[in-house]
């Protein structure tokens, strides 16, 4: 029985040096859960496994760098998973886009990385972008893609509300009553919102996120653009640390996570 | 028989004075065979006609200012239409609007115009903007939005090449082979070829166009793009004035009607 002992030595071996793909992922978050697997519905997760498996000789799980909710979109989600083989990067990426068939999601990039690196545990930084139309007439081409909101917006009275929220705060008014996170406090870098053409973009920048954090913000940014709230009542809100003083949450519609930044990023980043 | 001959004397006093109104209109192409009423499938034009006749006491008739192709986009279509009563403009936008239902249409403004106003016979200046994104990995979130083409575009080529077609020049090789004109001459004003962002945009100027002539235009461009032509290929293939020495034709998914203009813009224009 000696060639089951080598194949079974030969299995462990390459189970230890299995190949793991960092995948850059773009994807049209409306007709999915979500990007997690869900018991209810598709979610971008198992198609991008469903994918994945194709090209192993057992299913693939593929681990991203964190969720994202039911309706929101990505332009830079990462995620990463492991191959029984050796394959060519841009094939993987090839390959995986050619078995997503109809589903709107596109691998951008697949790139062979250590065997230690994981999407989401190195991630050490999270962008997202909120993109509002701030116009009465309904939508169009960007159906799916923007909130409408039907009166212009004052930008600059948004910034300063932004601006209350910088820092390290204990974000409970801002978090969906569901989110798993132990704890409500998390460190806002960056809230930048600014008039792009016709629409109003608001990025953000954190290490991590609650749960419906970004909508429960750019809800209540929205009714300080419309005047109904001022940079004092988004202090009191935040301070209230009760869910019932946040705004309206936004619709998924309008939010792209647009990049996960890790350490390896940083240099090209301050370059 | 008194009444009835009031009757007809007022109707065809207001028919003198029915209001006009013109309409600004943005679409998505894809679900239509065009702008234009057609027999075999739904336009964007009997969609506008349809939400209009709520409005009025008889069928109305809308008049854009030119067709736009099956599956090309408008972001600023212009077109004009007749009611039978006085509505407030902003009321005839909301009105539409709302009839217009779950159609990807809708009309961004509508002003009282004069009687004489005409969609088509006084707009002096077409501007279309044609979208392509130069990547290798498959559309996700710009389906039917863009041209992908899978290599990197030199854009200055493309410039260059663009150039030679400015101005006034018999446009045999870029019309299609159904075009209605009676002259293939045309009077080029500008084209712009710019990288944005992750996308290049060609920009096109001109009093009016050819039947596939941006479609046409873009196809030959790309392929300087490419590398496979230059601007003495691009030269050439005017100066032969043979539809067969056209590139392969642009599918309208990146094509765009984004402005019409009439004399009573330019003031606006210029200032």
């Amino acid at each position: 029985m000696w060639a089951p002992y080598i194949s079974k030595s030969l299995w462990v071996e390459s189970s230890v040096t299995m190949p793991r793909y960092k995948l850059t992922i773009e994807y049209d978050g409306a007709p999915y859960q979500g990007w997690q697997w869900q018991d209810h519905g598709p979610s971008v997760q198992g198609a991008v496994e469903a994918a994945g498996s194709k090209l192993n000789s057992a299913p693939v799980t593929v681990y991203g760098s964190g969720r994202t909710d039911s309706g929101v979109h990505a332009l830079g989600q990462i995620a990463h998973m492991d191959l029984d083989k050796d394959i060519r990067q841009d094939k993987v990426r090839d390959a995986l886009n050619f078995h997503l068939g109809q589903h709107p999601i596109s691998i951008l990039d697949a790139e062979l990385v250590d065997n230690e690196w994981h999407a989401r545990f190195d991630a050490i930084e999270r962008r997202y972008l909120y993109r509002i139309l701030d116009r009465r007439p309904r939508l169009a081409l960007d159906r799916g893609r923007v909130w409408r909101l039907p009166v212009k917006l004052d930008v600059d009275a948004m910034q300063d509300a932004a601006n209350v929220l910088i820092g390290k705060h204990d974000f409970s008014t801002f978090r969906d009553t569901q989110c798993q996170a132990k704890s409500p406090v998390k460190t806002l870098d960056e809230i930048l919102v600014l008039r792009a053409g016709a629409e109003v973009h608001c990025h953000f920048r954190a290490r991590s996120f609650l749960h419906k954090q970004v909508r429960s913000l750019v809800g209540s940014l929205a009714e300080v653009g419309m005047g109904k709230w001022d940079a004092e009542d988004m202090q009191a809100a935040l301070e209230s640390r009760d869910r019932r003083e946040c705004g309206p949450v936004a619709p998924p519609d309008g939010l792209y996570l647009t990049q996960v930044i890790y350490p390896e990023n940083l240099e090209s980043l301050e370059g």
